[in-house]
């Protein structure tokens, strides 16, 4: 087992098999293009847990994922993939840099869905990317967009169904996409309360609904706890589900 | 005769005729929103008169532009329009934020010309737009982006040939629409140095071949002498045009 890459939040070992990797969640929490550092105790395993739970959920929808299994709790099984350069962002509620840019409201519910591309280069501060510049740079084929899109707004349609069932507003999250060597397109990366932004739906508080890594962007406090409340609210639900059916 | 609205480059006058207006062009130029300040002299009248023709020529190819006449040599009669708060951007050669933003070589020969659009806002510095993104902000319906698709890319294959004629490469430049009160989108604002990247063709030093307002940006000297060579190839070429037919 080599170290291949330690990122911000994750570091990726190989396996004996080269088509597995075996991905380690940190409890490193950086933000603004890891201009801010710090730590939130017990990150690591709620994001693993979390984002095994919501790659499951999704392959139980058909949805292809990197998902293999979670050893242990820190540690998760992948597929490898060649990553796309690309952060795939969903959006239902307006936040973030959405307002920045467009100086729509924070809390605007969108007519839409919108998915939105992200270049994934630190050096640029990860800029927004039309559709065009992402031909033209050669980032991925007009197919491959196209997928992307789909794939993207089918994951945001179970995903928002399934946080409103533990009272949890889905606002807007990020994803990465890879290509395994038959050149299928994976969800990959993780899916956790450092990737998406998701607000209690019974506080109507704009601070106090905060579930997700905004707290510790915007220091507010009572990080761990929210991402806590985040797999508590899931694992249950999961359960429920289970139980139904 | 009323003053309607001073710019940081023109100023707008209303005229008897409420469907008229007059645009006087100044010799003052600004750059990165308003931060660097400057005049650069004659640059008024040179604007004027390159607009002019260059609309003149846009018209003789059936596009629908706001140019009416030229009663002095500063001044623009236009139709007045309801300008669309997008600055629609055509790049050929890839350069200026297109190359921050993307890590793209400044000079990269473009696959197919690249039609952008940028929020007319200073108070947000004018950041890029997706389609979907003016969509949700209702700066422009489906029907109207297409339309100002299509037409911008008819306007970058007139003036691109022209400009080739006049021993100039079109880098990109900038245009501005409005509805009329029939509801039809006609081309306005100006065409000029100041809004658009030309290149001298037969100058292969990348700071002696700039023509335009990248001269005023940069501190390369010689500004005015630039603006006032573009007007002479200009007009010069359209006389033999003229000759010809
Ligand atoms: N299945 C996979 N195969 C290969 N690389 C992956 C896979 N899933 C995630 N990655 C990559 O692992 C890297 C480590 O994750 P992370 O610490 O979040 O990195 P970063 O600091 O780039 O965000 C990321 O570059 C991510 O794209
Ligand atoms: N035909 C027209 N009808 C109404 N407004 C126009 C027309 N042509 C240009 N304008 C507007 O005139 C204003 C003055 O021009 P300018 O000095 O370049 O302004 P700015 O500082 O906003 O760039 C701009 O807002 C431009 O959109
Ligand atoms: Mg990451
Ligand atoms: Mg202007």
């Amino acid at each position: 087992m080599e170290k291949l890459y330690e990122g911000k939040a994750k570091i990726i070992y190989s396996t004996e098999d080269p088509e597995i990797l075996l991905t380690h969640f940190k409890d490193d929490a950086t933000a603004f293009n890891a201009q801010k550092r710090g730590t939130i105790t017990e990150k690591g395993a709620i994001n693993c847990r979390i984002s095994s739970a919501l790659f499951q959920l999704l392959e139980n929808q058909g949805l292809a994922t990197h998902y293999l299994d979670q050893p242990t709790p820190q540690q998760m099984r992948v597929k490898s993939v060649t990553i796309l350069p690309l952060e795939v962002v969903v959006r239902n509620i307006a936040a973030g840099s959405l307002c920045r840019e467009t100086g729509l409201e924070q809390g605007t519910i969108l007519p839409f869905p919108l998915v939105e591309f992200y270049y994934k280069k630190d050096e640029l501060g990860d800029p927004i990317l039309t559709r065009d510049r992402i031909l033209i740079l050669n980032l991925a084929s007009l197919n491959q967009l196209e997928q992307l899109q789909t794939k993207a707004l089918a994951i945001n349609t179970h995903l928002k169904t399934f946080f409103s069932q533990c009272g949890i507003t889905l606002v807007d999250f990020k994803l990465e996409f890879g290509l395994d060597k038959e050149g299928n397109l994976l969800l990959a990366d993780e899916i956790s309360p450092d990737t998406c932004r998701l607000w209690d739906q019974n506080e109507p508080d704009p601070e106090a609904r905060v579930m997700d890594k905004d707290r510790f962007r915007q220091d507010l406090g009572k990080v761990e706890n929210a991402y806590q409340q985040v797999q508590t609210r899931i694992l249950s639900q999961l359960q429920l589900t289970t139980k139904e059916s």
